[in-house]
């Protein structure tokens, strides 16, 4: 064919929020225009302004007509419509002779650094930028060095290579690497909940970076510091949380968002009833243990010393501070309690008869705020002197209230039942047992078991019955060796021995409803089911893939998920933990797992680790860095820049580091 | 007196940058008005934009009356004035009756982080602030931790405590911590040449850091990351400037403001004669090398092999390439050239009967050329391999340039006349010697004897007269054993005992024309006179405080002056040194000094530094990090946190470490 071609090209203002259907009547229209031309010099131009508040987005586009790699020169008509720059080229065209039409655009916002002016830089960008070729060989470098820091590999058993769990596991790492990079570094941004692909949530930050930053951690650990500083900015919001509630300290939010206040909706939408619920997600406290344990994970790795000064102390000591003020004495049993919260699991929000939401002595939660206070109490031997002692100074730290952190994180309540089971909460054993059988029989899915139920008239607050993981959390955050000294120090006996059948009591009450039960799931069963372990691994890695939840994935993918997926591979069956200045190791590898590979970066030193059944081989890249302390099957090994050590793996072995 | 008082408060959104005179016929009005609301609910607010950039700025006030402590409730009355924000306040006093009135501002802008919208973010702020008393508390605690980790004290001997020199030095931590402290390291910003004080040079960012960042470096260095990465940040624009002057690489503006490009003026005024002048100091190359010098002193101090790694190198590498590109072969004499540059002496621009502006081979630019391709060709043995190996990507760093650049580092000529005088730049012998008597006895103050002579027709480009230390910069960046091994590498015979023969050359042919002149010149004679250099540094402490040039100090202080003032005290007269993971130590108290003490930080140390004429202190805080080397007399000392060590000072001692 050949005749005339009309091109339009545009930059739309009009760019509504409409991606999640169940959103569709909210406010959904956030842009107001602020100029516009076009074309002008060969460019669009938009430049819009946030409705409420009030940043700035210009965009510029270049359009480029070439025909055999010569430029082709038409000059366009601007066309009038609302809200949009547009502009129609008309351009002749014959058979069998290609046109290329190249659009560069480039965009910049009020909040980006070194600008005059986001309009004015978005054009000299856009005028001054490359050709499309030159451009795409720069984003392919880019992507190769991220590809090269995170890359993981994995082998199979007994098989030709089938790469669909790595190939899984590689869009699960673009995602993250979409979400947060090296490009965001200087941003003030979190980790949303649903990544920067879907709606859902619109983009608020809840406690999935939990599930994220320990992959970031061991490979490109300032990413996860920068992430850690959008929390410490927003401590001050945290407090003024915590004072409206009552209480000292700091009480993160969980949904963040903006400028860091609770964003959490009160009444959500029960699509198969009809009815709007109340929500009370917002008790779900434990979010500013997830953000101290984060703080925590990240000063191990790195030993970060500047960034545990400067910010991660004081989020620790002010979360700790919240704790204790919450927690309360109970005379009865000379125990704290922690009443009136949600723990991780979202189908238990109150008591079956209650009239008010809230439970007792949440023991994921109770575990975790001794935790911080331990946390919080180790600073003194870790900061230097001057820092601890100005932090002192800002915070009112009195030796009293040091006291008391210290009384709590020893005599915390901690629930139990049927002899060694930790209660999810307070009175759980009175709960009644939940008909999985007939409900799966009846219909089918039951992930969403508080909807069916509530769709009923009837409610998961009355059953043994969990959304996802919550006392189980415990044994992914903690070794067994952890767990042991903070039960302890709590006076609680738990040996080891106890874990499987904790293991074992929830995984048979749990309805997976949430896509980060899986992942818990699959690391707490690894040393001792690995089969089961495989099987819950594989059915994570088809979360969004499959959109395993029939739906949710189109309004965005699910971060946690995919950090926890990636960090499977990389920590739990590798048995990873970084504990007392040595990187310890403990491959366990997984029934579909042959083979193991990947790099990690430990203080300074970037360390190929090579894992099979039989032997683990780790090799440190030739550098500067002072010599690391690695540690397999319970000794420890020094290890400089430039040396490889390989082991031999037995079959019986210490389940983790001393 | 007893009767009615009528108080105004107000927001005024009309202010003027009126602070220079002589900037009064240029534009000065920059504020946009786009919101005010006066009063609602008790506040008054304001919300501008630039006119420009489009930055807003919202103010909210928050105005409150009291008497005998109680709160007294007076409805105020808006007052229309255009542009402001107003309100009239109407309250019986009665005689002996104190009236307290508070106002409690809070100012946000656009460019904030962690807010939603910055009006929004005033309002919330100045409604929920505390009183007066409460902030004045809180001030007063963040001053006193600055002022812990940054005090020096001095003792004078042989009569009373004279504190007129510890004082100033005071007044100039207190600008510099003013200007950058815990407060900036979140936002992007640099160091302007006059502060926040005053409003000469517009806020713009020259060499002047490279006199602030060693006093930082070694106390709270967190500060001078920060302030690098206000550079890195426009590495972009820097590359830019060097492809548009025909260069590869990234050549620094002189005077740097918003997006990094260049704003120094093309024409400035001579109030002395009324004429506009052709401007030439963005010819100031060498702006780029004290970036690069920038850097590697904090990765000294702190051997942040991340900053390093994500910022540092990158910096380093570009600017060596701008100068391996700029560097010319001259086929003559087989050497390197840098052709039509300007030194740091700005009384030299051109050579006098010349038509174009620019210098050859000024000494102080070609050696720190020489001195920046050698840092670069060392970053590949500190770096991690797989951060070198993305940066020679990214980069496109082959082979051959790194060849040339070890050539060029290797050959860059150097001028000298009179048996051993680095020449301030080629064919500076053959100027003629300036008549200083005559124009002292003529014009008493003869500082800026380039407006002198160019009133009379005449050009201080015809004489052997320099503004400030420019050659002597040498021996203010460089210890004598760093400049021999420089030298040596170039080929270039520099005997140490050449150095007091330069620096009398130079100080007898200098007009202390620019505030950092004086600070150099006390520092290269600290060795060798130390009864000039007290003499010079205590004129140095004058710049401000007595206001030196005669009216220049009100248009805003002088901070490299005054950073510079700090850094003699902390490192050239305790003769402080980072190089080869130790910090050296040789101390040279100045006549006027009988002792000094300090605190400084280095690698997660704090340290305390106490000097007498006889006896050095060094006393590591009790700490976690790993011990650290101290260096004194040629020993290295393995220090650790909690360790103290003296030292017997001789007579006779290594000038500086080997």
């Amino acid at each position: 064919w050949s005749g005339r071609l009309q091109i339009r090209a545009a930059l739309d203002g009009q760019v509504r929020n409409a991606g999640v259907s169940r959103y569709q009547g909210l406010s959904n229209q956030h842009l107001n225009l602020r100029d516009s031309g076009c074309p002008d010099r060969g460019l669009l131009h938009l430049l819009v302004e946030t409705s409420q508040s009030r940043l700035q987005v210009a965009q510029s586009a270049r359009l480029t007509l070439s025909r055999r790699g010569e430029p082709l020169h038409a000059e366009p008509t601007a066309m009038a419509e609302p809200g949009c720059c547009a502009a129609l080229y008309e351009v002749d065209v014959a058979e069998g002779v290609a046109l290329c039409v190249e659009k560069v655009l480039a965009l910049f916002t009020s909040r980006d650094t070194a600008i005059s002016e986001c309009a004015l830089e978005s054009r000299k960008a856009a005028t001054e930028a490359p050709d499309f070729a030159t451009l795409a060989d720069s984003h392919g470098r880019i992507w190769s060095h991220l590809w090269q820091r995170f890359d993981l590999q994995l082998g199979h058993p007994g098989r030709e290579p089938d790469n669909r769990n790595e190939r899984i596991l590689h869009l699960h790492l673009f995602h993250v690497l979409q979400t947060a990079s090296p490009n965001t570094m200087d941003l003030d941004v979190g980790i949303p909940a649903r990544g920067l692909h879907g709606e859902a949530y619109r983009g608020h930050i809840f406690w999935d970076e939990l599930f994220v930053f320990p992959m970031l951690n061991l490979r490109v650990p300032e990413i996860t510091a920068s992430l850690l500083r959008y929390r410490y900015r927003r401590l001050g919001e945290a407090r003024r949380a915590a004072r409206a509630a009552g209480f000292r300290g700091a009480m993160y939010p969980w949904q963040s968002a903006s400028n860091g206040r609770e964003e959490s909706q009160r009444l959500h939408l029960n699509p198969q009833s009809g009815r709007w619920i109340e929500d009370h997600s917002r008790l779900q406290r434990h979010v500013s243990s997830a953000i101290a344990y984060n703080v925590w994970q990240y000063y191990e790795v790195t030993r970060d010393l500047e960034f545990l000064s400067f910010y991660g102390a004081e989020m620790i000591l002010e979360i700790a501070r919240f704790w204790a003020d919450a927690a309360t004495y109970n005379e009865h049993r000379r125990r704290y309690d922690i009443l009136g919260v949600m723990g991780p699991d979202e189908y238990h929000d109150a008591y079956p008869e209650a009239d008010a939401a809230g439970l007792n002595n949440n023991a994921y939660t109770n575990v975790l705020a001794a935790w911080v206070l331990c946390r919080a109490l180790a600073l003194p031997s870790l900061l230097p002197v001057e820092r601890y002692r100005e932090l002192r100074q800002s915070l009112s730290l009195e030796p009293e209230e040091l006291d008391r952190w210290d009384t709590i994180s020893r005599t915390m309540f901690l629930p139990f039942h049927d002899q060694g089971i930790l209660s999810q909460f307070e009175g759980y054993e009175r709960l009644s047992e939940f008909d999985w059988e007939g409900y799966r029989a009846r219909y089918g899915d039951i992930q969403r078991l508080d909807r069916l139920l509530e769709a009923e008239g009837d409610s998961p607050n009355r059953y043994k019955a969990s959304k996802q993981a919550d006392v189980l959390m415990l044994f992914y955050l903690f070794s067994a060796e952890e767990l042991e000294e903070l039960f302890a120090r709590l006076g609680y006996a738990f040996p080891p021995e106890t874990i499987p059948r904790n293991i074992e009591y929830y995984l048979q009450r749990t309805s997976h409803g949430s896509t980060l039960s899986r992942v818990v799931h699959a690391w707490v069963v690894s040393r001792s089911d690995r089969d089961r372990s495989w099987e819950l691994f594989t059915r994570s890695l088809d979360s969004d893939v499959t959109d395993i939840q029939g739906g949710t994935t189109k309004e965005g993918i699910h971060m946690g998920a995919m950090g926890g997926t990636l960090d499977l591979v990389q920590r739990c069956y590798t048995g990873v933990v970084t504990r007392g200045d040595t990187l310890w190791f403990n491959p366990a590898l997984p029934a579909g797992l042959s083979r193991l590979s990947l790099n990690l970066r430990y203080r300074g030193h970037s360390l190929g680790v090579w894992v099979t059944p039989d032997t683990l081989r780790l090799s440190a890249a030739p550098g500067g860095a002072p010599a690391i302390r690695l540690g397999v099957a319970g000794q420890v090994h020094e290890v400089a820049g430039g040396e490889t050590r390989e082991f031999r793996l037995h079959r019986r072995r210490r389940a983790t580091p001393p």
